[in-house]
């Protein structure tokens, strides 16, 4: 382990998380809270910190496939330990433990809170847009984000960037990763200023629409209202619809678009996604409209799509009480909760291109069960999908299950019943949000011990990092010389 | 596709079919019941049809494998169909989708019910050993059974023993298909006869203790009383304890025993199991003192004990409601239902084996991550398991888990709640019986609407045939020139 590599990577953080911190500070400053004292002492201590982490260069500046998961592991935990000291300086949430879960599931996009409808609208506008801002920094990924500007190893970032990136493989656009990195924040940043800026159009407030859209971008789902999206109008509804879905597909379509790569940018992920979005909302829709729910048909469509497209990309607003609708479109949203958005978006989940790999696999074996010498390989888009890529997803499955069952186990000695205990793991393991139960969209996680929280924790973080990188991390041969 | 071969293996499954009835023939005639009569007819009906199937002799006897997989699905389907009659001539059971869904989880050794406690303890003596007899028949698997009796294609029974065996690989005890299945057989009717004898000298009835043990043989779980094994007395409820045990032991291991080969008797698998065993009665007990249900600690060891052995060998007996035990509790016997048992034991479930090599492989991949340089092969017992085998468990689990998902969407349109319609379909796909919420031990699958009986009957089969022979009969390709 090259530990000094390791503690530069921290060190680079650290800075970078002071400079998050700008943008919650500047707005105490814009409504005189003093809240900004909080702001200034966490800054403070980044500042402090970080700079002492590199005040010595390392010798070794090489990164191999190890260092690039205990480092991604590592900062993620970093940034959410120092994240939550404003929340905890502040007295807004007066356990660190409550303050540390709420800034997890912030970095994370999961949007799960432990803080009720009343406790979000009474806090400090500046807590409000760090909690939201924590959202748009873990969406697209932070070591992402430092990569956009510093060469952190000697050329090695591929390592980290494959780490931290989400999908069962990255594609990188352009030979170098800095540059990579460049393009996709420009894209993201794009986006942002354009649901931003259609918020705006829509009548939003100036702070509601910043928060809304960092909140979105980053698939997180924090709101910053009791009841999450309902009490905005029909337009800003269907605009945060439409970009909730936006934000879901793999960022590398937007770069092949802009290059007028229309045919690889619409690929099978995409296609398969969208036939999956289309789907679920016809059948919520149906359930809902036969079940006599009291919608209209024209309301039923627009809560069915804005669940669906909250659910499977992961962000977790809501409109309505899905916990409350038939136990049909329960389901399918349960099912869309563990399918999750595309490779290479904001997205969680298992991701669209993971199922279809694990589909194509069992039908593969299918197939040569009926026809034993016939030797095909797993195609998508054309291409053959490597070997290598089908054992990983495969195991990535398999340690899917194992963290599940295991985080199952354990919150489950708080004694919740079966529903809400099974779709709290589901929805913080996938990074969605809102579960049913008691964590359903009026429920909160307030209701689970402290140590079930640290389970939670753990599965936001194994969630958002696709697992491996937190299995390497307590992995004991890790650490053996 | 080779039809005539299937046709013939399908008469003389008829065949025997018709011997089989004798068992409850006999019943009826000691019992002088006029459901005589119904037995009758079935007979008659499967020894025409099945003697029609037979007239022809095909021409080309061989088998391949995607013959094996639709034999054995197809025998499956016929076997219940024409097993479902007696209930539904004698008019016990009235509605024949509901006969059929009774004798299926016999057949499959689910145990699942749609009788209430009343209805069972009113049926005819010949319907209720009909019933247990059919758990026994499905334990060891019917085409095997014929096997051992009858040379049933050119030397190729193989695929047809590969096919209806649980397990991710066979292990032939003696070269000859035919000796193997005549051992295997020989072992469970041995065992079978041990528990009788050890349930007779605990005061039970003759009738009682031939249902009980043919119900634990297949480790099925239909009981003839309301309160499955409540009301029996305690050596009883340990004896039906140890006996769901062995039958969830993989019978080579009683064969190596025979042999005095101890060492290769308890394999890993085995060592496994065990652990997992006792360490799920440790985690109850303690959970069901500390939460003071009322049990002495004795009393707690027992039924931990009982419904942990019940579970994990997929049996499905009762002698405490555990729908009412606190949720830790029911989560470890979820937890179990999806472990289920040793390969090449009467169990069901995902097999312990399976869920070894997964882990393994799991693993595997995570070591790869942090040593990408090594070369490491996946070994049980020192042995290295094939690539074929564990691409094989990986397909295994996604279809199980695509099989899981659609169903539970399926069933969901009958609107129960998540927890009934969870375990409903994780009890029936893994041939457990019992679930939690409408379909706990006290609760039976008569909530549920005919559609939903379909898929569960669907789930049940593909449950005791691991899936693949079930995909494979209703895959296009099976069926394409």
């Amino acid at each position: 382990m090259n530990f000094s590599i390791v503690k530069r990577t921290l060190g680079w953080l650290l800075l970078f998380e002071g400079i998050f911190f700008l943008v919650p500070l500047l707005t105490a400053v814009i409504y005189w809270e003093e809240e900004f004292f909080s702001f200034l002492i966490t800054i403070l201590l980044c500042g402090g910190l970080g700079g002492l982490c590199l005040i010595k260069k390392p010798k070794n500046s090489n990164i191999y496939a190890k260092e690039g998961f205990v480092i991604v592991a590592l900062s993620w935990i970093v940034l959410s330990l120092f994240g939550a000291l404003p929340f905890f300086f502040s007295g807004a949430i007066s356990s660190y433990t409550n303050a540390l879960f709420e800034t997890v599931s912030g970095f994370t996009t999961t949007g799960a809170s432990i803080l009720s409808g009343n406790q979000i609208e009474s806090m400090a506008k500046s807590l409000l847009i760090w909690r939201s801002f924590t959202h748009w920094v873990g969406g697209m990924g932070v070591l992402v984000l430092i990569m956009a500007f510093l060469p952190l190893s000697g050329g090695r970032n591929m390592h980290i960037m494959k780490a931290e990136s989400p999908g069962p493989s990255v594609g990188k656009l352009v030979p170098k990763v800095r540059q990579t990195a460049l393009i996709l924040y420009t894209i993201y940043f794009g986006l942002t200023v354009a649901e931003f800026i259609l918020l705006l159009c829509g009548g939003m407030s100036a702070f509601d629409a910043l928060n809304t859209a960092f909140a979105t971008a980053g698939t997180g789902g924090f709101g910053i209202k009791g009841d999450s999206i309902a009490s905005y109008n029909n337009y800003l509804q269907i605009v945060i619809t439409v970009f909730m879905l936006l934000f879901s597909l793999n960022f590398n379509s937007y770069y092949l678009i802009g290059k007028g790569r229309l045919k690889e940018a619409f690929n099978a992920e995409i296609r398969v996604f969208l036939v999956i979005v289309v789907s679920a909302i016809s059948l919520i829709t149906l359930n809902l409209c036969l079940a006599d729910y009291g919608y209209s048909v024209g309301g039923a469509i627009k809560h069915a799509s804005f669940a669906v497209s909250s659910i499977i990309s992961t962000t977790g607003f809501a409109t309505e009480d899905f916990a409350l609708w038939p136990a049909f479109s329960q389901t399918i949203l349960v099912a869309l909760i563990f399918i999750g958005a595309c490779a290479g978006s904001t997205g969680g989940g298992m991701k669209v291109s993971r199922h279809m790999i694990l589909v194509k696999g069992g039908m593969h074996e299918v197939g040569r069960l009926i026809h034993p010498k016939q030797v095909k390989k797993i195609t998508i888009d054309k291409r053959v999908v490597e070997h290598e890529v089908v054992r990983s997803v495969n195991a990535y499955l398999v340690a899917f299950v194992v963290v599940f069952v295991l985080s199952f186990l354990l919150i489950s000695i708080d004694g919740k019943d079966f529903t809400t205990s099974f779709t709290s793991v589901a929805t913080t393991l996938n990074n969605v949000g809102p579960g049913l139960g008691g964590v359903g969209p009026s429920g909160n996680f307030a209701i689970y011990s402290d140590f079930s929280k640290f389970v939670f924790m753990f599965d936001m973080l194994a969630g958002r990092l696709e697992i491996f990188p937190m299995l390497v991390l307590f992995a004991p041969s890790t650490w053996r010389r």
